[in-house]
């Protein structure tokens, strides 16, 4: 619960209203009651905003005339109110200390402001930093580390030799540091290389539910700091991913892609093995990346969606665009005569 | 065990043959036993019913003439399978109560009838209803609740405030009510939107192994009853999936996607964000929803698969396609004479 | 630690160089230093192997005269350096024994020298092979099987009746007998297939983190010999995969796909239910394959990746392609005259 001028004042905002006003939590535009805080950041919802019920908005100045009720001015609207849910968060607080139900080895190192649920295992020779959480079942393996404020959901998964920086988050049942896919054929079938490489994360990562970092086949697995990375993501062995670099749900990264910073790929793009992203580039939602890209800007593949059967009678067509391209040839040729 | 006469009692059906025939399993038409029962449901399984070993068949009474086993009749033989399938299911049965290896908070609430397997943790003001079966190293995060005879599958993770309503199944290793990907860009990188909002899950809903079901970033993520998902997908932040409707394995759903009653989503089809999609709507697998889709019927994209060699040399002209439309267009306008 | 004698005689090579030299580890052509050994097995690195600080190389006796430090020499590097990595691996041993905060059913069997580390549960009549290694937290179902040297990563869930073969791995959080996706409509919504097959995996198979094989709806799912299968892959119920098949990341097969041996999925293709794809078949990158393959050979869908812009503009054109192909099919018409 906070008055609306703590409010602006935590979040370093002029505010329109009334001073005292009570706000005890967050809601939309069109959902909030009177002792909600809501937020206008795209226009296509000012029309909400004229008859939003919220206690007060966050808003940019150039709509606090038309707005009905109190307000928090700010120049990036959705960042402030990105603030906003902090203040607000209803997540459940976690005490420190190791649970009775946990099983630390006598080798391990957990600092006495770290928190340690039911359940979970830390490994010979794991650190667990200043203020970390392990949650419950999580496995924290042999000679890894979690840093400083970093927070493993239930059922994280961290094999041996994986760092992980400080205030990260790592969503549950994540694995990171499974082996790699490395095999060489043989006459009697695949032979495993064994990968002797980790994985390194930097700080303020977030990590999705589900996602999967493989360890290195010799050298590590990198992602740097800042990167966001959401749910059932597969990153391979030897990827790097450069700083502040998101990464949509269900995206696949073979083995040894280098991606650069500020990149965001949308959700379920497959990128092919050992290719490069340059920094700040943008590919869409299903996009397979078959070759390194080298300029900013955006990249796509697939095909629009249609009815399906007016998208059978064109698709059949696809087999037959080579032949189309002849045929075109042929009529443009100058007739002989 | 069953004699044919209680199965048909217990089906719902009219038999034909030996009323005291013991069926102890289920098989196949062609690797189905004397002993078993079996079913035809699709006219492409004719040939293999004339060859049938099996001790019984449940099938469409247009096909008894040409059975040469016993058999039930029913207008719905796939229908009248499943119920039997849950006569002869060879799930282990489960014992209620607590187990001396589970972690129970002393402020969650377990019905006598439940059962907690080894490793669970239920964690405070959680409450696990009457005959609900919670899995051996299951979590069972802050105030959620699982509804009366639901079952939680080993490793499932229930992060806080998720509500999971009465008779659903949620398979292993799954995930519900981790936070939404939601962050605002700032000059210092991504700030994370604490995700404030809950997971609700209706009655009679199936969740696949490791399907992630996000949290809400303000109001709560929803599936309603009937819903039935497979598994590795993914359901972002405040969705919406209308009842008895049915989504298949790889599947991701990106934030605030709306999708309507009855309608079904093959494998691995990508949804954009922020779209709406009505009733009965089915979509292709692997097809990528770019945009609302307002009329019911079936939804396609991609291309069909080719030989690779005949793929390369069709693909390349994808990327011309503008410009062979412009060409032939310009064949098309008369001569100027 | 080996000196390159010792080595070459573990890995059937001749060597070059000094015999005493000593080798403590693995590293890249561009990465390692005096004390590692490298590889060279693709012609593209060979600007590498002039500038390399490895302490020895193995590669094709066709390079030993260009290669400026020591080397062992073998016809096939790649498949050589995989058996070294097994010399110089640096997982953690596994100590035998059953730890103390385990559950093991008194109606299980747990051979002598099998590991079951903390917070493993292990179900009635399920069986470890000798020399077994349970990973901590995972669950083994009742009257499932881990054959001889098996090892499942932590947080693993075997269902019951799955029987996993000799020397096979499992990544963390993998599924494995979960229930298959399925249901027959009624007119009250979906109504459930019990699941009452099981799961049937060879021996030598490695699955990945987070990837999921469903049991069978009445017989077995199976997993011949050899077969590798990488993180985040969905195996349907009744599926077949054959001996020493490779199935990359993200990958989804739906019911009862049968593939053959020695084919190669890469990541995040999806097979269509009910196909049957032949031995010594290879599918490109995020390919749907939509009917059976009955030739070897490669096989690909999709389309090239392009700047948006240009994308866009070729890709409103895949609508057209059944009217391009009739436009221009009446312009190939001769004139009536």
């Amino acid at each position: 619960m906070f008055t609306l001028e703590e409010l602006a004042r935590r979040l370093g905002c002029e505010f329109r209203g009334e001073a005292t006003r009570q706000l005890a939590g967050l809601g939309t535009l069109s959902g909030a009651g009177s002792n909600q805080l809501s937020f206008l950041s795209n226009r296509k919802y000012l029309r909400q905003l004229d008859e939003t019920g919220a206690g007060a908005v966050i808003l940019h100045p150039e709509h606090a005339p038309s707005c009905p009720v109190d307000c928090l001015l700010s120049e990036t609207p959705y960042l402030t109110f990105a603030r906003a849910t902090a203040l607000f968060d209803t997540a459940p607080q976690v005490a420190a200390g190791v649970h009775a139900h946990a099983t630390v080895s006598p080798d391990a190192e957990v600092h006495t402001s770290a928190s340690v649920a039911a359940g979970a295992v830390i490994d010979a020779g794991a650190v667990v930093g200043e203020g970390a959480v392990i949650g419950a079942r999580c496995y924290v393996g042999h000679d890894s580390y979690v840093g400083p404020r970093s927070r493993l959901y239930p059922g994280v998964v961290l094999y041996h030799d994986v760092r992980i920086g400080a205030d990260c988050i790592v969503h549950a049942n994540a694995v990171i540091g499974a082996d790699g896919f490395g095999f060489a054929p043989s006459d009697h079938g695949w032979e495993k290389l064994h990968q002797t490489g980790g994985v390194r994360i930097g700080d303020r990562v977030e990590i999705g539910a589900c996602t999967t970092i493989d360890r290195g086949a010799i050298e590590h697995t990198v992602l740097e700091d800042g990167v966001i990375v959401d749910n059932q993501v597969q990153i391979a062995h030897n990827c790097r991913i450069g700083k502040n670099t998101a990464i949509a749900g269900c995206t696949g990264l073979a083995g040894s892609t280098i991606i650069g910073r500020n990149c965001t790929l949308a959700g379920a793009v497959g990128v092919v093995g050992h290719l490069e992203i340059c920094d700040n580039v943008h590919v869409t939602a299903m996009t397979l990346v078959t070759r390194s890209i080298t300029q900013p800007g955006s990249y796509s593949s697939g095909t629009p969606m249609l009815e399906s059967r007016q998208w059978r009678r064109n698709a059949v067509r696809f087999g037959h665009l080579d032949a189309i391209q002849k045929r075109l040839a042929a009529l443009e040729k100058p007739t002989q005569s």
